[in-house]
């Protein structure tokens, strides 16, 4: 693969121009009022697919958003790689704090990215890295490099919780057979220290809507004397964390197995400078679980979050209303062991045990995954190590870390295969906020570094 | 005064249609983007007043919006009545819950209004009330039973805190110089059981913003190591009552005169049904400061309550995010002798000093009013029940209750008149709701009381 950088060179401008097509689309799948825009990039994924030489290039139609299947296989005894990706991207509200338009892509120079950086919506993403492993297949199959079998499943509802990906991978077993899945939806620590993530959390995402009396009152007349739903779930959501930060539902924690003083201290290892951390973010004081790092709560400790609050009047100026419902979106990150659906469960019935008999509470399901590991000896993480040694010079840190593609965890209960997460973003890159991008850095490494793992890992897997 | 049920009778049809084109237009105060619609409600009922025959009309800018001040004196030796009330009304938000259009009046009868109500926004606050006193004093006028001075003063600014009035007063003393001021804004506790308003809470509300991280962030990979603004507002609105629903912000009861033995006796002699309260809105259980009953808690208590919350995603489906900022509208009812400025200086300096050194928190104060009490012996007062009792066939009950009219503690500060709050809604008529609106039977009632108390009054000056 020695022409894979003049490759790369060569083909530097039409690639983010490709790029930059697929951005502009908007595959906000939380919202339906894009489905239109959602569906236009799936046919264009498609295209993509086709012309970099893939076969077998399908549209399926689910439930919700489809799945795009395609395939190249040269040689049925070569192992097989079935890459994952997801086309659809989060909203970008709140709109007013983007710099630049978050669906027409531009690139800036930053402090971390010196070279440039394309700023979108799904600039990382995962468009942005979807496009890299994309673009790698058509350099391996093009120049006669593509060293083993190729599948891809390329889903529309990995922002709203992929609820249609489950019944595909379990009606399409034989379809999707392979030796191991390859996702680029994750991060490096920072380009300078490579890493691979082994472990990611589980989620569970509820909705709860608070109910008191069956109008909105005045204030005036019937404040003090009637319960407010807003200062009640206020209440309520006091009560799921402790003084110690501790998540005060019963059972929550029965499940996690806590870290030995080993794994600690190999996250101890990690480069982590708290004074950065926090005037990165601006922020005067941490605040987390007692008796655990920041780096252990962001990544190996459950946690609960208020991800959006809302009732009563949100407009300009002032207006004297007790409001008949008030609304919480609450999410939890899960560590292994613990079992997403018992939690949601759980919550639930601790959220509606606490509520005064002065109101009425509905607790709704959004979606859930369960939490995942990896273990280093994997021929997959061989060669993922291998490849970065390769492209970046130094060997990659294994890393737990806190966010959850719940499908991985799907896929090694359905499939039996374990997924290589070999991701180029930072966690800089803003993605889910405003301003998200993705450093022309990490999108070319990364580009550079795909072919690599798929060659190392032939070659271990011919040496099985 | 023979002639005024056949008057209000004859007119009936042209009496509703003028209050149906006043009802069209959308003067919401509290939003900038109803602006000319605003202004267009001022110069109509500078139209109204012209047609009703009152003299020197002026629409008197000020830095908001407009107050119109109109008279017509007799006599100058006979007493003055300075007519209050307001021309703005409230957002009519959550739209979706009204039955019909808020600005396309309709007349639809209701189990309490047998004979119809008028739907819409402001159909009872201001615009239906004061319409009543504007066409009462059409009658009296125009048939020779005007009995004293009147002036009017009518705000645009009343659902946004009266901003501009307290000015425009302190710079019009002599204007506006009268006997007793009257303002239809208030109720009756039913149609059978007439009241006459004699005390109101005050009112200070604020705006609070917490801060977290400079930028919304992802929550699987920050989520658990920093402060949730959402999270710790919700701890800090918890902390703003204790398990007795008492106020925790500490001096807040302290200039709060508690009721004596009688007081409390003459309120529980008003009727009351805490069965038929919580069925009709719909509550298994009422809330409230522990050792008070529901007429007290609502009417000689001070309450706080949370008018409105926002913050992180609040759309379609599930955004995992952790948000930079929080929001809440708060409001505090005040009894007398609170002072309003005074309160909402130690909510702010406590709600600050709750917070964790994790967040940044801003207070700002929207508007305050001072509570106000006025006495039964009042001439005012002796004329109300008067009159009452002349159209309702029964005496009134004189009641403190919960709602705030600021500008009637300013008025008595500023130019040292008692006001006599002489309201006619029903507590049912979801004012500051959707489906706002105003019994047939109370609107000509009203307006058939009016010339009745303008009568007694005169009658009781003369023999002062």
């Amino acid at each position: 693969m020695k022409d894979l950088k003049d490759y790369i060179e060569k083909n530097n401008k039409i690639i983010i121009n490709e790029l930059f097509d697929l951005l502009k689309l908007k595959s906000i799948s939380a919202d339906p009022k894009y489905k239109n825009q959602v569906l236009k990039t799936a046919e264009l994924i498609s295209k993509i697919l086709s012309q970099a030489g893939a076969e077998n290039i399908e549209i399926c139609p689910t439930p919700g958003y489809p799945i795009i299947y395609a395939d190249k296989i040269i040689d049925k005894k070569l192992p097989t790689v079935l890459v994952y990706g997801h086309y659809d991207v989060q909203p970008p509200d709140p709109l007013n704090l983007w710099d630049s338009d978050p669906f027409d892509p531009v690139i800036k120079k930053t402090k971390l990215h010196p070279n440039g950086a394309i700023f979108a919506r799904g600039a990382c993403d995962d468009k942005g890295q979807l496009f890299m492993q994309l673009k790698a297949f058509e350099y391996m199959l093009k120049t006669n490099n593509l060293p083993c079998n190729v599948k891809f499943m390329i889903e529309g509802e990995e922002e709203v919780g992929s609820n249609s990906l489950e019944e595909f991978v379990f009606n399409n077993k034989s379809k999707l057979k392979a030796d191991k899945i390859l996702i680029s939806d994750t991060g490096i620590l920072s380009n300078d220290i490579p890493t691979v993530t082994i472990g990611l959390r589980g989620l569970s995402y509820v909705e709860v809507e608070v109910t008191g009396p069956n109008r909105d009152l005045h204030s005036g007349i019937y404040g003090g004397a009637v319960a407010n739903p807003i200062n009640i779930l206020s209440n309520m959501i006091s009560s799921l964390h402790d003084e110690n930060k501790k998540i005060k539902i019963p059972g929550f924690y029965d499940d996690v197995i806590e870290l030995s003083d080993t794994e600690r201290k190999e996250i101890m290892k990690i480069p982590f400078d708290i004074n950065e951390y926090k005037s990165h973010l601006d922020i005067e004081e941490i605040e987390g679980e007692s008796g655990f790092t920041t780096l252990e709560r962001n990544s190996v400790r459950p946690t609960l979050d208020v991800n959006g609050i809302w009732g009563g009047y949100t407009g300009e100026g002032a207006k004297t209303v007790i409001p008949s419902k008030a609304y919480a979106k609450i999410s939890m990150r899960l560590v292994p062991n613990q079992e997403h659906k018992k939690i949601t469960q759980i919550f639930s019935n601790y959220f509606k045990s606490i509520a005064p008999k002065s109101v009425k509470v509905n607790v709704k399901e959004h979606h859930g995954g369960m939490p995942y590991i990896s273990p280093t000896d994997d021929k997959g993480y061989i060669a993922a190590s291998l490849a970065i040694k390769k492209t970046f010079g130094i060997d990659p840190i294994p890393l737990r870390t806190g966010g959850s593609i719940p499908i991985v965890a799907l896929f090694e209960k359905q499939l039996n295969i374990k997924s290589i997460l070999l991701g180029f973003g930072l966690d800089s890159d803003a993605i889910h906020s405003p301003n998200e991008h993705f450093g022309l850095f990490n999108f070319f490494k990364g580009l550079e570094t795909i072919p690599w793992f798929f060659k190392y890992y032939a070659d271990l897997m011919k040496n099985k």
